[in-house]
């Protein structure tokens, strides 16, 4: 189990690259075995192409190394701190892909404008609060996941799987690690949409309640009818 | 002849991911053949690099499955409805490719703002109004069709051959599926200049119609010169 | 000789592919053997792939076609009468390429705002008046001719070797065909790159006449020393 | 040692096209070895797919050539100075990248808007003044290199390693080849994440000091722990 999560974390790094939504070593990926409760996770530093089960980093959820000689993503205890908050997230990814970046520098969220974004985001996607100068100083990474769990006390992450770090970038989760990817290659699309359709329209609201209803009902609802059974 | 169409539905449904309009399972395109009133679509949520003749699903015009085992596009009631409008549309296409559904989102038509658009569209490319509540929760994908048709009671659907649906994304049609993927690419790449050119100037006023008739006609007219005979 | 160009207008014709200024057939470049008369171009909407010297068109001056049996560009009348107009160009383009167009769409020129620019082009790229309903409605495309003829009754057509035609596109040239490629992706460089810079600072001034002329004469000056002797 | 600079910085000028900083030949990096003096550089107008160690050029820091029958790139007074002025500096790279260039064109420095500038540049990334008609007419790419000083006068240019030259373009600098034009390919996306984040929210602040100080020091600070020992 641990063998087959290490070799879908590397093709989930892998899948950041082909996609576009890195350069050099600029995002990272992790999985959780929930049983076991050891996380699967990057490297620090290392190219995508460098990367293989063999030099994967193994913690436990309180960040002690299981297995692997390097040392692990610096944003792993952001990653750990999501997965303690977050039960059912299975993989996370943290970039700096362009389009959400963007939004992220500016400070906003993500409005819902339109049926793209509902059927995978339900609402805005959400901006945390800048980490305050005590917050960086002391558990930076630590810190960073205690505000997007601020976000997250009135929000269900499960409906709304991803987050803007303000003037960092984004992190998405999902039910694996392939999830967690797609829902990062999702955003990216959705941030470069509704950045120019703002710049179009200049004040927008947001897509009636219905719609966005519907099209997260028809695929994430309890009769949902898109894709096959 | 419904084996040569599920073969080009295959191909028409692998253009739009090699012409950069869709990723994942991000659009659909379908073919009908009008002698037998059958209709072929792509199944829904299935990867493009998966699709074959053999798992594409058959509809007749009421929406009946014909031939197939998995379940058509959840778009497919919109397709249905636009063949049985559009007599002569031989092909179907929709996506949420970027520069389209940005239009979409903002719920502007698309003006005409030089010979690239008017070679293809004549005048400008319409956005439907947004469906009522009632109209997205009784029969939402059959009401999408209706409100693209009520668009087209003023135009004229071959020399207009797409629209942008509110809130949504584009469709675009032609003789066949070939066709209605060819102005699908199109209308992507007018709605990319026609957004920044709006940009540059602010207040934009369509080209004039001198012009417009002028590179509508040599291309579509009866004594159309563009292309060989 | 004229197989020779025949091969070298295939080549440059396919260059505007790979460089990424069209897609399916929205452009054309042609070349012309000054000593015979004759100009070669591309055959009207055949795609790139499909060109060989055997299937290019050849015209004479006044459009009379010499060889082959394919309608030429429709733009051909437009070619011709820059050629008679510019004495020392031996290869013309034009295409639809994005930004270009979006300069022409909004009926203005691209002002010179950095030394890439001025590498190339001295001063601002201008930008034609539209054309009068009775120009479009008789001989229209050789009027497109004229309309640029105009704007460099006052411009060097050496130092400025492209132009936008308002409400259309982008034509270049060059002391051959694949000089007149090499300004046309220069041009769409250009056009995205001032797109920006106006759309950050606003009201823009073009850069020092001594910066302009330092970079354009140290590259096409007297006693240039921009590259190899 | 010499013949593997020449091979590092054959393959370093490659990695500018592949990563999409130049097209043609918009572009050179030099490397240099401080023990002996020794400038290597590419040469002028040279497409990237004919470099060879063979052709490059080698120079001494007074700008004699040592090697190489080719004349050198017209920007290597510009290098030199910076070598002159910068004793760390291992090697340099100037583009016309495009979203640096609009920076540079603007005559705006770059905001540091977020945690991936904050990792590599430590601030604003500056602009320079523009060259006075004087200086661009007398041994404009010196004085070129001159202007760039004037900005690092008040900054350490081993924590900002790089600059927009006003009305022209970036240069950008490493301890060796590889990490100046490494520098290039991450200013270039800031500057088009900057660009944006600009746009979206009109006037911006940059990112707290608090966050900019721990982002770059976890990177290049004495305690680092970004990547691997």
């Amino acid at each position: 189990m641990l063998q087959k999560l290490k070799e879908r974390v590397v093709e989930a790094n892998r899948e950041l690259e082909r996609r576009g939504l890195v350069i050099y070593t600029w995002g990272n990926v992790s999985g959780i075995l929930r049983d076991e409760g050891l996380v699967v996770i990057k490297p620090s530093g290392v190219p995508y192409e460098d990367l293989a089960p063999d030099n994967m980093v193994v913690l436990d959820l309180e960040g002690n190394v299981v297995e692997g000689s390097l040392r692990p993503s610096s944003d792993t205890p952001t990653h750990l701190e999501l997965y303690r908050r977050f039960p059912e997230a299975g993989g996370i990814v943290h970039t700096h892909s362009s389009w959400a970046t963007i939004w992220a520098q500016a400070g906003k969220p993500i409005p819902c404008l339109g049926t793209t974004h509902a059927d995978y985001f339900y609402g805005e996607i959400p901006c945390t609060r800048p980490l305050t100068k005590a917050e960086v100083e002391e558990d930076y990474e630590l810190n960073t996941g205690r505000v997007i769990g601020e976000v997250f006390q009135e929000k269900n992450y499960k409906h709304v799987p991803g987050v803007l770090v303000a003037e960092h970038g984004p992190f998405t989760w999902g039910k694996d690690p392939e999830e967690a990817v797609y829902n990062s290659v999702v955003m990216e699309q959705l941030a470069m949409m509704a950045y120019h359709t703002v710049a179009l329209v200049g004040e927008v609201k947001p897509i009636s309640t219905h719609v966005a209803d519907k099209h997260y009902m028809r695929k994430h609802g309890p009769n949902a009818y898109y894709g096959q059974k």
